[in-house]
């Protein structure tokens, strides 16, 4: 019964679908018992056939990073920390200390010399410029502006006739382009078009969309059904097409994306990528098998998160594309078995991603800044997808920890891995060598006003709690939404609703894990202490009515201009255990409160943290400490402390005072000892001699 | 007036090599004040000129592996071990479980199918064949040396008419070989002609003899002076020429040997073993200074082992050679700064070799057993040049420690690596892909006769205290030497000195550093204590006459038939300490008793050894095991040990006692907590709650 019930909807679906498939011809003896190999001919038939339309016309859309504007406690410091520091030093990187702009400069014939740096440098421009873009909504700086054009001149000027655009290859030798499928020549053209499109979004100019339109076609002349096969060695051009088709509307670009998905897993797959087996050869580039078959996470994770991004960005598309299933699957494997407390994920640097399940040491731990930049995308992806707010509770955690733990608070320095435990040996630094990380984590904060709402005709999804203002647009006419509120520190929102008239629709509140009992899907994570205050909600001052559905509070009511919401979220400090399988983990306990996972880092706690026990019995306070940190919340307590006698020759145990900080905020003072997960009882220990 | 003294040595020099140069009219204005620019251009003519002629007629001469035959408590059961269990593991791997003497078959045209395995593998089989060869001398076996019989065999049907013999090549393509040098053609070769000169030794059979002579005429008509640059990119190919002009007495390979040792450090090198970076490109492979320029260890371990063994044989062999200056340069920085105090050496597994000096840690010490080897070989070539005992102690130090905890007391397990503290990760292994370890340490332990003692015309030289008897050829006439000793668990050596006849001579006991006051040459590491006991020498029962020189005790006398050397060296417990400059040994004692370096194990200590501290005043006692790791001298004493209350909430320091066993034998009870470098204070500590 199972195929019939897929052949009807695949039917539905294909009457949806008026323009392209009217014609075909549908008869099903759906009233017969059809014999199964008759079924299933006739839904490889149906399958055979790509079916091209968007799906859910009612479906959930994100609100572009121009229709928000933040002026909170939290995010618009970062933001203009971003756009005043982080961005300056990615242009003095790009243009003054390394070759990258100058590449460009000699594929347009421009300047003479050799290729410098890496072959794909060109990603850190488009991805810097991506970060000018945004910032340009933050703060309009003119200087940054003529930056932008001058670069975008220069970039122009490297294309080729036919589109192409690579300064690595033009420089070094366009006979040898489009050969080896692991030098990243897609990866830099996903780039250009994520730059272009946010430039475009941020500045209406339309020249740098023209030159990726351009390289589009000429990726969409040469590779595709009947022409040339690639399998992308870095994924990124994916999810970069199906922007492009949002902001064209060209199905062309959907279809390429869609294609580059389905050439994966089959064999195709050829180059250096490939033939470097300690990386893990196909699995590391994720080539081991078909996109919709995929059940176990592989490889290296910032390839992976793309891939799945571009893919939920397609399904969103395309519901023919058929990988939502496996992205569930996928999904699960990374939350439920190998995702860190942070949101870091790809605990191993030497493929800079994924081991085996429940392999995530704390020390170790790789968790790359652009993995959890790239778990953001994708798990925003898989909210637009699903409605499902447990998305988000993901994106939350890796943007509050694991990612923003990637920029220092002064702006200028660097985390490209990021540990959960450190005895010094781990520093920021000024840049890298493979520098994805410093305008990966830049463009990420510039854009955040991408990830705080979404909307359909009839509803509105509050996802992320930040003081900022928003308009969003629905069927019957435009809401600005503000928000005003302490968040992260204090738990109260108080949301502004104004319709520009009265109007119906579904407010969806998201509901965090973090304040119910759910501390993060999956098994790997759970609360060791129940909470004690619960989520209100008031509209207009009277407590509201509503029901959760999907991780949401729904309030559905006819909203007029001046209806207020007030929000009140617990932010108990929770004590959090690990699952008995993350052996990092066993006896252990880390903190967090409200998105923010705390650690303890040496400055706070004369210079040791590997001595601490944190008792189940002890109480744990927040104090706000204006002058530490840029202004923290720290958690503190009367711990257990193991310590030295005076002569040296026996220790003991001591009660003392300890301080937690939030663990984005640690290694800004310095090499330190930090740690996240402590432990809650002691069985062993080590003693050193200093 | 250096300049001057340099002249006159080579001068005397030429005098002495009356064969090649006495042609050469030698003129110096000895009275006059040559200026320094004559003086240097009158030296650089000198330099240029080749001088090919045997240094020292009297120098020191090693005494053949197979002239000496163990009987002892410790080697015999070892080399036992090696002839029954392990040298039949490496036949099993090489030609069953493995296809490395399949690819000879191939190689040869009697099988088909691709070559198997790794471009260096069938040096695996020459080095196996190498240890087979030794170990007919201490276990004769006829089956073995049918099997060897037979894989000579292979091994010369697989030879090329023109005396090349690489199986990779020859079945992958001869259009290749010779074109990189970094695929180990020439370190294959090597290990070629070292098989086929140790069975030529063994059993008196030339087939591999003469295979390797026509290989090595083949590199001879290839490479040198005006014919085809190469340098090796990995050495070994040098010392084996050696031996084979040891063993022939043909000057060519002497002199090919010279060469390619003079190749390096000219920018001459290519090859992926130079392309790749990471590893350090030219530092890698000893490749970035010429030889004698060398100051600093670099590189890969194993790779700079073998180039110094082999300058320092060749400049055994020809004084004009002009090694000796960098090769005391070098092994002063190698045993000064970068050795660890168990003989291991090259800290980093990611290049397998040395990184800064003192760049030292325990846990991660890589210390290859290769590296091990290879030092306990360049080390006799550094003593045979010089006559010095430091050289003897590092080469004792790193055969008891580094060298030999590389194989298992079952003989049938293996460490690739051989760290000083393991928290349980460490783990012997059956094989590994790269399989030089095992064939290794076989050849090295069933080939340990060539250690034990020296001879020149009129002296002896005793290294290596061990139950074992040994025929030498002295200019007089021969000498039998007997050791009867229970060393290294005690320290009385009973000395049988027999002369066919009244001769007289000087017998060279070595006096270890750890029975005097220099734990180590250089001041890596110290002595934390002052001996108690001192050195007793007596002859036919009587106090000895003897000087001590170039730490040796020297007893020049007539010797007659049936004289009896008595030798007591103190055996206390050294308590060693680490420069301040090492810094994972501040604050920390190691247990050294004898050649033998102590560590403490988990399954001594209740599963748990780094909660131990060694204060300074407890006192050590030794106690023999014979039920325990096939019978040690363990090292017990009342330490400090933290331990958790019952509850766990708690921890405090308690007296108790705990055990030392030596290094050698640690991990043979599977893998455990492990500890060389012990605490001598604590100041502070780590709690885990597992």
């Amino acid at each position: 019964m199972i195929f019939i019930r897929m052949i009807i909807d695949k039917y539905q679906y294909l009457k949806m679908k008026s323009n392209l498939c009217r014609t075909i011809p549908i008869s099903l003896p759906l009233s017969l018992s059809p014999s199964l190999p008759l079924i299933q001919a006739v839904l490889a038939l149906f399958l055979a056939v790509p079916v091209w339309s968007q799906a859910g016309k009612g479906a959930i859309k994100p609100v572009n990073f121009a229709e928000v504007r933040f002026d909170d406690v939290f995010w618009k410091p970062r933001m203009d920390k971003v756009a005043a520091v982080t961005v300056p030093v990615c242009i003095t990187y790009t243009e003054e200390k390394t070759g990258r702009i100058r590449n460009f400069d000699r594929a347009a014939g421009k300047l003479d010399g050799p290729h410098e740096g890496i072959f794909y440098d060109d990603s850190d421009v488009f991805k810097a410029l991506e970060a000018m873009a945004y910032t340009l909504k933050i703060q309009p700086n003119a200087a940054i502006e003529k930056k932008a054009d001058e670069w975008i001149d220069k970039i122009a000027a490297a294309q080729q006739a036919d589109g192409y655009l690579n300064t690595y290859y033009t420089v070094t030798g366009l006979d040898k382009r489009w050969t080896d499928m692991g030098m990243h020549e897609m990866y830099c053209a996903g780039h250009l078009i994520e730059a272009a499109v946010a430039y475009f979004n941020a500045t209406g100019k339309r020249k740098l969309l023209d030159v990726s339109i351009r390289y589009a076609d000429h990726l969409d002349a040469l590779f595709g059904p009947g022409k040339k096969n690639w399998v992308p060695g870095h994924q990124e051009i994916e999810l970069a097409l199906v922007k492009l088709y949002h902001t064209t509307s060209d199905q062309r670009y959907l279809k390429l994306a869609n294609w580059l998905l389905e050439e994966r897993g089959k064999g195709l797959g050829k180059g250096y990528t490939w033939d470097n087996k300690s990386w893990g050869g196909v699995n590391y580039c994720q080539d081991n098998v078909p996109v919709k078959e995929i059940a176990d996470i592989t490889g290296h994770a910032v390839r992976a998160m793309y891939m799945y991004t571009g893919m939920a960005d397609v399904a969103a598309e395309l519901s023919g594309a058929g990988y939502e299933a496996a992205l569930q699957r996928v999904w699960e494997d990374v939350v439920g078995r190998n995702m860190y407390l942070t949101g870091g994920i790809g605990s191993s640097g030497h493929n800079e991603g994924f081991t085996n399940d429940y392999d995530l040491p704390n020390e170790s731990a790789y968790c790359e800044t652009c993995a959890s930049v790239g778990l953001v995308f994708w798990n925003q992806r898989m909210f637009l997808m699903t409605g499902e707010a447990k998305y988000v509770d993901v994106l939350e955690r890796s943007l509050y920890n694991g990612a923003l733990d990637g920029l220092s608070l002064s702006g200028d320095r660097f985390f490209y891995g990021n540990p959960l435990e450190s005895e010094g040996r781990h520093a920021r630094r000024e840049w890298f060598g493979t520098a994805c990380c410093p305008s990966n984590i830049a463009r990420l904060i510039a854009s955040l006003g991408n990830y705080c709402y979404a909307h359909s005709d009839r509803a509105v999804w509050v996802n992320l709690y930040a003081g900022n203002s928003a308009s969003l647009q629905l069927a019957q006419g435009r809401v600005a939404m503000t928000q005003q509120t302490n968040f992260p520190w204090e738990g109260m929102v108080k949301i502004a609703v104004n319709p520009e008239k009265k109007m119906a629709f579904a407010l969806h509140l998201r509901l965090p894990g973090w304040a119910g009992g759910e501390a993060s899907p999956g098994d790997l994570y759970h609360f060791l202490d129940t909470i004690k205050t619960g989520i209100q909600i008031l509209v207009n001052g009277q407590p509201a009515t509503w029901h959760a559905e999907k991780g949401y509070a729904i309030i559905q009511r006819t909203w007029r201009p001046g209806d207020v919401v007030d929000l009140q979220l617990p932010m108990e400090v929770r004590r959090i255990g690990a699952s008995e399988e993350l052996t990092a983990g066993i006896n252990r306990v880390a903190l967090q409160r409200g998105p923010l996972v705390y650690c303890f880092e040496g400055p706070d706690n004369n210079g040791e943290v590997f001595n601490i026990i944190i008792p189940d019995h002890i109480s744990l306070q927040k104090t706000w400490r204006a002058d530490l940190l840029g202004g923290v919340m720290t958690i503190t307590g009367d711990a257990s402390v193991l310590l030295p006698s005076a002569d040296g020759q026996s220790m003991s145990t001591w009660r003392r005072q300890v301080t937690a900080i939030p663990y984005y905020a640690w290694n800004n003072r310095g090499p330190a000892h930090m740690q996240v997960w402590m432990p809650r009882k002691v069985a062993r220990a080590r003693v050193w001699g200093n």
